[in-house]
């Protein structure tokens, strides 16, 4: 993939691939749930009858991935073998399961003119997945769009350009072969900056952004794209613990939130304290968190009573650590903790441990995030844990769709306006 | 409102502005839909008390606007006198009458390891809106996003800056007076351009902007907004008559979404015709349009049966005229209308007349528009007519919101989950 292209055979390239899209997704929007699921099961067989080849051009991706000397998380998330081919394949198997998000009667109404508006919903269109690394996005992002009526854009990161053009050419040859419109997913060859400088202004074509990846490729895409995004930049979520909780409750939902998997958006990154309850919450706590090797920063009164502690500046606050670190603060009350998360914090996903009803209330309307959990796991928002089946992302955004992403936020819709020749007086 | 500010002073400002926005936002979402509406019922009282001073203001404007040669139009739409001033107090009263947007139950499910997960309607947050000229917009977008429980920061015109001022301090007075939060509604002094750059990139404190206004001004918005955008950029509406149309009601659609009030957008800019009634039908309708005063561009087949008719260029099928001309083409069948419809439309409202239910069911499942119509008027794209009660403005985009906005589309939703401790296993 390293044949030297313009700047304007890029931009030629894009455009026609992005008219493709277009015109597939219009005929993919009437297609049958019927019609689109054998598309996913014939896609589903392409994939695993072709194990040999994608695992032969993985190689390709890992070799030049030890050459570039990428670490060995990165190499183990690039790499593809049979299970993790079979793991594709049957997740688009179970897809077909899915209830079909396109055209469910959302509302409707007669006017006292008598026009009907049925307020209907109709896939998206033409969706643009902007990712890194991770191969198995090409399938899983085809399918749930494709399932939504939707054609999809796929620009994924040169370290696994290999792998993921193979995959989007199974996606193809299976989903045509059983009457999917050609273009319906496809995959751009190009993985220097200046495509995705291209594709973010393709507004005529793409209706809508979804990046995945690291902050600093989000951050880009934002602020570059006419088209609309759909995103979460990070997860700092918090746990408080209020004066009136079980303690053995919130040691629990903790623990987990911050140590089951450190490495995802919905793990904990700060923990904050009722003052009134810190001298005896916050040296248990810390215990345990250090029992499991995490290490703690903090106020001046968690330094005070745990010795382990470090001060905590304040862009730790601020700070997603991904791994076996956490923040802890105390608060003098409920509102001084809505008040440090919403300043703070993501949008994402943030608890309250307690048994005070007023405190709670407090806490789940102040706060500001796509999913607020009253002595629950964080770790629970996610698409699957939702019942959604499937989620194509998470989203901190307030527009369309907020929290996991399943069909549904998928599609939008149309009014469909019937009568008998009103005109407007 | 000339004095010279830097563009320093702008930034710190504007970003002060925003803070406090986002600040009142937070306790505006907590407010009982009793004490918002007294809010607006406060607020619509103020503005009726100032009108002495609404006209002064209103005259300086009038008179800038005079010397730097504005059209009698304009000057027209930028004038406020009793009778306007009285009907945006109304205006205001009659949002206290719309239903609470906020704190609806969208779905509730329990999963089976006992967790609650309810969806539920919640205010976005602060809202951007970006606006020409009208004063009223000030008064009326205002009302709606209070209403839905949001803050708002209003950028206006220069022509109409000196009403906008005074219109706001109305607002915040009488708001803030009856117990709504300071900087729920502010108003940005500042017209030069710098401060809609500013603004677009405040993603931190903004949630949502709304541009309304020329092509021009949303292009612009949409090109350097780090902030979710919903728009119109314009309205390039279609009438298709099919073969099988009752005619004498396609002539009334016809004139009805041309000449009623052709400076709108949801006026009828391009008919289509079936090339098998168009010998019938074009001479028919060009008289009739003729007669109203409405000039004629046609393909070569309308030209050759309506000698009046100009011969149209490619651009004028992308051409919103918003006065008195439409272009006219005939196509082969309802596949073809769909087609150029999808390509040179705005995705505003269109539709199809006709008797013929494949045709009907092809062109409402084709047309990729945010309304569609069959055997009605595209005249009635509008939130009042679809019976939301008021509309802030009308999307043609996809996302969050597509045709008429009404109060729901100004709010998002979080999800709000329940237990007794569990964590993810």
């Amino acid at each position: 993939m390293s044949r030297s292209v313009s700047p304007e055979e890029i931009h030629s390239s894009l455009m026609e691939m992005g008219e493709k899209c277009k015109l597939a997704a219009y005929r993919l929007a009437g297609m049958t749930s019927a019609q689109k699921n054998e598309c996913l099961r014939k896609m589903a067989d392409a994939i695993e009858a072709a194990a040999a080849d994608i695992k032969r051009e993985n190689q390709k991706d890992l070799k030049a991935g030890k050459e570039k000397g990428l670490s060995a998380a990165m190499l183990d998330r690039l790499k593809l073998d049979d299970a993790r081919i079979k793991s594709m394949a049957d997740g688009l198997r179970e897809v077909t399961a899915l209830d079909d998000p396109v055209g469910k009667h959302l509302s409707s109404v007669v006017r006292p003119n008598g026009i009907k508006i049925d307020k209907v919903s109709v896939p998206l269109g033409v969706i643009g997945i902007i990712f890194e690394s991770r191969p198995n996005v090409t399938v899983d992002s085809a399918g749930l769009c494709l399932k939504a009526g939707n054609a999809v854009l796929l620009r994924g990161g040169s370290e696994a350009i290999n792998s993921n053009i193979i995959l989007a050419h199974c996606l193809n040859r299976g989903g045509v072969e059983s009457g999917m419109p050609d273009g319906a997913v496809q995959l751009i060859p190009w993985t220097d900056r200046e495509a995705i400088n291209v594709m973010l202004k393709m507004d005529q074509y793409i209706d809508l952004i979804i990046p995945r990846g690291g902050e600093g490729l989000i951050r880009t895409v934002v602020e570059n794209s006419t088209i609309p995004v759909i995103k979460h930049y990070k997860g700092v979520c918090h746990v408080y613990v209020d004066a009136e909780a079980d303690m053995d409750m919130a040691e629990n939902i903790i623990i987990n939130g911050k140590c089951q998997r450190p490495g995802v958006c919905n793990a904990v990154e700060t923990l904050l304290v009722n003052e009134n309850v810190a001298e005896e919450f916050i040296p248990r706590i810390v215990a345990a968190l250090t029992e499991k090797g995490v290490e703690i920063c903090g106020d001046s009164t968690v330094c005070g009573l745990a010795p382990c502690a470090v001060p905590a500046t304040e862009d730790d606050w601020y700070t997603e650590y991904l791994g076996l670190k956490i923040s802890v603060r105390t608060v003098k009350d409920v509102c001084e903790a809505v008040y440090h998360i919403n300043k703070y914090g993501s949008h994402h996903s943030d608890c309250i441990v307690s048994s005070n009803k007023e405190s709670v209330g407090i806490f789940l309307n102040g706060v500001d995030s796509s999913t607020v959990y009253h002595n629950v796991s964080t770790r629970f928002t996610d698409g699957g844990e939702f019942g959604m089946g499937a989620e194509i992302g998470i989203s901190t955004d307030k527009l369309h769709a907020r929290g996991p992403m399943g069909l549904p936020e998928l599609t939008t819709y149309k009014y469909i306006v019937t009568g008998s020749g009103q005109v407007r007086p």
